[in-house]
């Protein structure tokens, strides 16, 4: 192996170059949705297309494909587990399938989304679509001209899963997804048959400085350092790693609706957490980040979820809550103030979906992305699609755009397709993955219920959030639970939970 | 010259890329300022480090001298005030600048720099200078370095103090500050016989919020669009061009003291209002920019001081201030608030100095300045070289070193040399084009005392703002007032004011 040890040294520099590029253009993408003035708008997606198109640049440079190559007897000469080997391995994977993009088409891409969203942010208020329905065409062609850089499909829409999924492609996303689809679909029906829960006590007004407060301790108390993040406001909550030791999160708040920022807090922290705890020696490499969108998304949705709309977290955090809102919750009981936050109903929003619902909103989706990828749907056909999905899926109708077609950022920020199964992936994934925790530490469930956090969150590093992209999602959930994707806990989650609340 | 105008289009090209890297590495340093949590710090001097580094290699690439020698028959072709000229020669000035210094050690630089900033934030309010010493030995040894690659230079300092005035040297520097200080010196110590003026008026409790508001109120009728700006707190405050329709200022609240967010809002103001002014046509392009510092600073003089502590502007603006503070103002008349904010003292901090007294504290530091790069001062004895001088120029003497030498943040987010003269210049400059827009409009006094700016911002943005980087700050300061740098309008505007306010 000689040389071996200069070349690897080389390669991380190289990727290091990379891994700085990447993390200015998530500063400058924090910046645009948070503070940027909005005549800062066209030279900000320039800047972004400027950095994304040299770090595409600088990965795909051949140098990098000579040095991966010249590395392989290295690799061979290690344990399979070894990090160097998986970082090799990791570098390699993305090395295949960048290669495959040229930079100016990333580059465009980048530019192209840039500006989408403004018009979009801008739009949607209006409830605009005509506004933003060139842009979304162009976006669409950009996206089918992105997944055909890659040969050998079976679905168009399949390299855009890959991306997000690896592992995952538009047959197999469909088949967990019917089976889930087939046992939820019963579950939504017996219980939106009874009364709907009261939410009222959730409708009162609360001050956003007191909502955002109360968001920060909960997730102090999770692990999330605020050292290394902080949360800001923003149109769309996400969470971004701006470089190792730099972690934030967003939120929106209405003073209005006690669920919008508390849930969305936690839902973020969860994502933050997951790249907080990544070993922090592959920072600056491909291993530096959660290894796909569904197990990312299982980590936030864990913490919101599983979680903090538990009866054991509010156990103990109800009577906080009630002391930070006395007004609002004086009067309010436990019980209610839990069944409020569970309500479950055929809604119109997915981020504000219970958790029942909420896959029947991403199903909707991926299939709208599908068929606009297969060129089924055509983008000016977008809306009335939408309208009747949501009919005949959930039987209810938008009355505007706003709150149908227009109410997700992704395809106005981004591309189509691959965009949405990380959802409901993460949503299985969570259960399949808590259900080994508990039974790894089975007192998880009592320390939550005593606002304690520690083994959870230990346990998760211990499993998940250390390796980063150490492993490939499928190899993780392997390694993890002993299996593949598992539909099972997540369905005996949510038949034990709602079969309690509704006495089913 | 056939191929002139494609040649011109790559060019503008190449600019616009290394204008883009520019533009995200102010996008990341003004996040460092403002909202970057502590664990960012060390990814983010090496991601600013590495756009910058990129930029220079951008800059310096072989293609772009090419280029530009390529362009000089069309150059020659065009007359001297043609915009592609300037354009061109603006290019070439600062290719040839910076092609002298490597790529390399200019990411180094950014990088030390960005590491002493966060040393010195944490090391300042513990007062502990031993900290940061090293850091700043090896900026002082960087410093020397960078200007050791400019060859021909008749004193260190020189290639410093021409990348930040262009045209200005340490004779020239020292010669002006010579024949200043003979004139400021008796008037500072006519005014410091004299009792203090009385300013514990400015001294009570004042809202943040309120003092926020207010100078936000002013600031937009000076013409400052937050349309394409923002304003947001930091340590020290700043402006910060982030792309063309972007240009933010900051500044620091002090709840005890009026004076310092307002005023420091309006001297950011006025830089700010340079930035914004300049030609939309040179975006992209080194002519994007004011033209020196000096001439930048003699705008945020002529915003903060020329503008906002005259007596006519608050002949307008002391009602409303007294509206937005009644129980503070409310018995303080119009004359012992304006007493106030022009009360001149030996004091020791140079941003919340008089304007007498101001270019005191900014010689101290320019021939300290000097003395490091020369070797006769070294790092461990600036300390007491600070508060020797202080004593010496200005009869005081600072309890610490917080008020000593670590006030400032420029040596400890930079490099060492060429960095203070600006201060000066610019006041000077202010006066001196403050009086030939006053020749040119003389209503402008007038107007201002009725609140209303636009006459002299016009004037302002018509002779110096829309050019840019068009002129060289000797040319801009020859066209706009018909001779060279020139103190007697400076000490005439310092001797009328303060003659009247002292009766001297």
């Amino acid at each position: 192996m000689a040389g071996a040890v200069e070349k690897l040294v080389e390669l991380k520099n190289r990727l290091l170059e990379v891994s700085d590029l990447e993390g200015a253009s998530a500063v400058l993408a924090w910046d645009q949705s948070t503070y940027m003035p909005s005549g800062g708008a066209s030279a900000r997606g320039r800047q972004m297309a400027t950095l994304m198109c040299l770090a595409q640049e600088k990965f795909t440079d051949a140098a990098v494909g000579q040095l991966l190559d010249d590395l392989q007897p290295y690799v061979a000469s290690l344990p399979d587990d070894h990090d160097d080997a998986a970082l090799i391995r990791a570098t390699q994977r993305r090395y295949q399938r960048d290669t495959q993009v040229p930079p100016a088409f990333i580059a465009n891409l980048y530019e192209h989304a840039s500006q989408t969203y403004q018009i979009w942010a801008e739009a949607r208020p209006a409830n605009d679509f005509k506004r933003v329905q060139p842009y979304l065409e162009r976006t669409l062609d950009l996206s089918r001209q992105m997944a055909e850089f890659y040969t050998g499909y079976e679905h168009i829409a399949d390299p855009l899963i890959g991306l997000a999924d690896y592992g995952m492609k538009a047959s197999s996303v469909r088949r967990v997804f019917a089976e889930l689809r087939s046992q939820l679909v019963p579950l939504v029906e017996t219980i939106t048959a009874q009364p709907l829960a009261d939410d009222t006590c959730l409708k009162q007004n609360f001050s956003e400085h007191e909502q955002l407060a109360f968001g920060r301790k909960v997730i102090e108390r999770f692990g999330y350092d605020f050292n290394s993040g902080r949360q800001d406001k923003t149109h769309h909550p996400f969470m971004t790693k701006l470089g190792s030791g730099d972690v934030r999160i967003t939120t929106r708040v209405k003073e209005n609706s006690f669920a919008e920022a508390f849930f969305s807090t936690t839902h973020e922290a969860g994502h933050a957490l997951y790249e907080q705890g990544v070993n922090p020696t592959y920072a600056g490499t491909p291993l530096d980040g959660g290894t796909s969108n569904g197990v990312h998304e299982s980590q936030s949705r864990t913490w919101e979820n599983l979680v903090s709309r538990s009866r054991g977290f509010w156990e103990h955090y109800y009577p906080e809550l009630q002391h930070a809102f006395p007004a609002q919750f004086k009067s309010v009981s436990l019980d209610t103030f839990y069944r409020a936050i569970n309500k479950v109903q055929r809604s119109l929003i997915r981020t504000e979906a219970d958790e029942v619902t909420y896959n029947l909103h991403v199903m909707i989706r991926f299939e709208l992305e599908l068929q606009m990828l297969e060129g089924q749907l055509a983008v000016k056909d977008l809306p009335e699609a939408w309208h009747a999905a949501y009919q005949a899926d959930l039987g209810i109708r938008a009355p505007n755009d706003i709150n149908g077609c227009m109410q997700d950022v992704h395809w106005y920020g981004g591309h189509i397709g691959g965009v949405f199964q990380a959802y409901t992936l993460g949503n299985i994934l969570s259960a399949q993955f808590f259900s080994e925790a508990v039974k790894a530490q089975p007192a998880i469930p009592s320390e939550i219920a005593q606002g304690q956090f520690a083994s959870l969150h230990a346990w998760l590093k211990e499993n998940i959030y250390q390796h980063g992209s150490k492993y490939t999602a499928p190899e993780l959930i392997e390694r993890v639970t002993g299996r593949g994707l598992d539909i099972d806990p997540y369905m005996q989650y949510l038949r034990s939970k709602y079969g309690e609340l509704y006495q089913l």
